[in-house]
């Protein structure tokens, strides 16, 4: 049980880390065979050193509502899987072009742009095989677990993080509106951090008032997050976060500092978090976890 | 209740055509807004006259075992939405640079690289998305569909398709052996196929004796279509396939013909389909569209 006078985030967070990083490893070995080459392209993103702030979410959010972190690990797993699939597309050459993420060469840069390709359609595949896992294994009773392979999917798909990096690529160069910033950046981001926290409250079979106050502070800590993402790119540290600072401004991006400047893109954020944090109030002490991740999505250095 | 001696395979693929067209057409409706052109690239490969062979198999399939072949029609969308992903992730310039696929432009030609791939992106993640939405109707088993989802994301992932394309494309200008040319058709294009057809029976609830007989035929088609695909590439007429007669030898693909000669090849797979029929006959005169698609394969021409 979470104590909220002593918890402490960075412990909790480097636990769950640990948990996430054994897990992926455990589903992904290494092989010797005719597609080692796909294999270890995965891995690499898999493995390039990522928060896990997608899994950890979803772990959280089963905590949340009196649910085992560790029942929604397949799940939480698969949450970083279509995210680093993520990233290597938009990583690619004919996307982003980009060479450096997390101060490592991007995955193309290390195995091409077809493989490359290919290792971001297997990990997005491989997550919905890994989240139907949780059936054969029992953890999960199935209709959960089929409303959040479709609220995920949903999610990841064309009305969320695929929509979102189309109206990021085709706004690039030209003054968008807020109405414009808001609509890529739930999507974008937002739709799949939102669905991480809600999943794990899903799976462990929360009544639903229970997942619509988690759904309302996942909205909300997802939007955050995107718009400390922009923030970060003004006035981040390339070397901490290990990539190039303004990157955004120079590619004309989309942001909220672009639309609506730096100060008032701070005062949204905060807004947030405190509205996020305000949603989870009838969960108690075992909410802990995500009120402090709240504030850590927009404290953040990376 | 089909006739064996009068069942008419033409108006069937014809009629189950069509059901699988106007599914398609109504799960992906034409959008205004900042999405648009990611949704038109969408439907543009979607509806590009594909055979909708995989949709087929899976209604086919579930009518074999005594179910209705409506009842699967998400999921054989799901598989048709897998399948065009591929294809449009296939021609990027980045893999095989095609310009034409069934006679029209490459999606890549008509959209730029970006969204083209963001819309396979897009179809893959939907195909998740359509396949859940069986149980949102009540119309399958949820047990069942998780069990289908895991069959058809195993299919279509790094063991499966993805992995088939990277040997694909590591093996091209080299001399393959058998064993690597097998490992290659059973995945790239054999995988998907054969989980067309067993899905269907799986998700009508078939009794795993059953599941058997069809995932036996389904492993024997699966081979046999790849193949015929490769005698195709030889003998085929370019304008009648919509491509470029030829292009595996020009590409130094690993095919059958290029291991083993047209003729082998073409024993193997006639063998195949004698083999695939076999395993249907417990089913009796349910099974008959499945039969004569099995030979349906080997002998179109395109």
């Amino acid at each position: 049980m979470v104590n909220q006078a002593n918890f402490d985030l960075k412990a909790y967070l480097l636990e769950m880390r640990e948990r996430v990083d054994n897990a992926l490893n455990e589903y992904f070995p290494h092989v010797d065979g005719l597609t080692t080459d796909l294999i270890e392209a995965m891995r690499y993103s898999l493995f390039a050193g990522g928060k896990r702030l997608r899994p950890i979410l979803c772990m959280a959010g089963a905590e949340t509502v009196g649910g085992e972190g560790r029942r929604v690990l397949p799940v939480a797993c698969a949450l970083e899987l279509i995210h680093t699939y993520s990233l290597i597309h938009d990583d690619l050459p004919l996307m982003d072009d980009d060479d450096l993420r997390r101060g490592k060469p991007t995955n193309h840069k290390v195995y091409g742009d077809a493989i490359a390709l290919l290792a971001g359609d297997g990990l997005l595949t491989e997550a919905f095989s890994l989240m139907t896992s949780s059936y054969a294994t029992g953890q999960i009773a199935p209709d959960r677990l089929l409303e959040a392979i479709r609220m995920i999917s949903g999610a990841a798909g064309h009305d969320g993080m695929v929509g979102g990096q189309v109206v990021d690529m085709q706004w690039e160069g030209k003054k968008a509106d807020l109405e414009t910033v808001k609509f890529l950046h739930t999507r974008k981001t937002g739709a799949l951090i939102t669905a991480s926290v809600v999943s794990g409250a899903i799976l462990v079979g929360a009544p639903e008032s229970q997942v619509r106050a988690v759904l309302s502070y996942g909205n909300k800590i997802g939007l955050a997050f995107q718009i400390s993402d922009d923030i970060l790119d003004v006035e981040g540290d390339s070397e901490t976060m290990g990539k190039m600072a303004g990157a955004d401004e120079e590619k004309g991006k989309t942001t909220y500092p672009s639309v609506l400047g730096l100060d008032e893109s701070k005062k949204i954020q905060r807004a947030l978090v405190q509205e996020a944090v305000q949603d989870l109030k009838e969960f108690g002490e075992k909410a802990e976890p995500l009120r402090q991740i709240a504030h850590y999505i927009i404290e953040r250095k990376k």
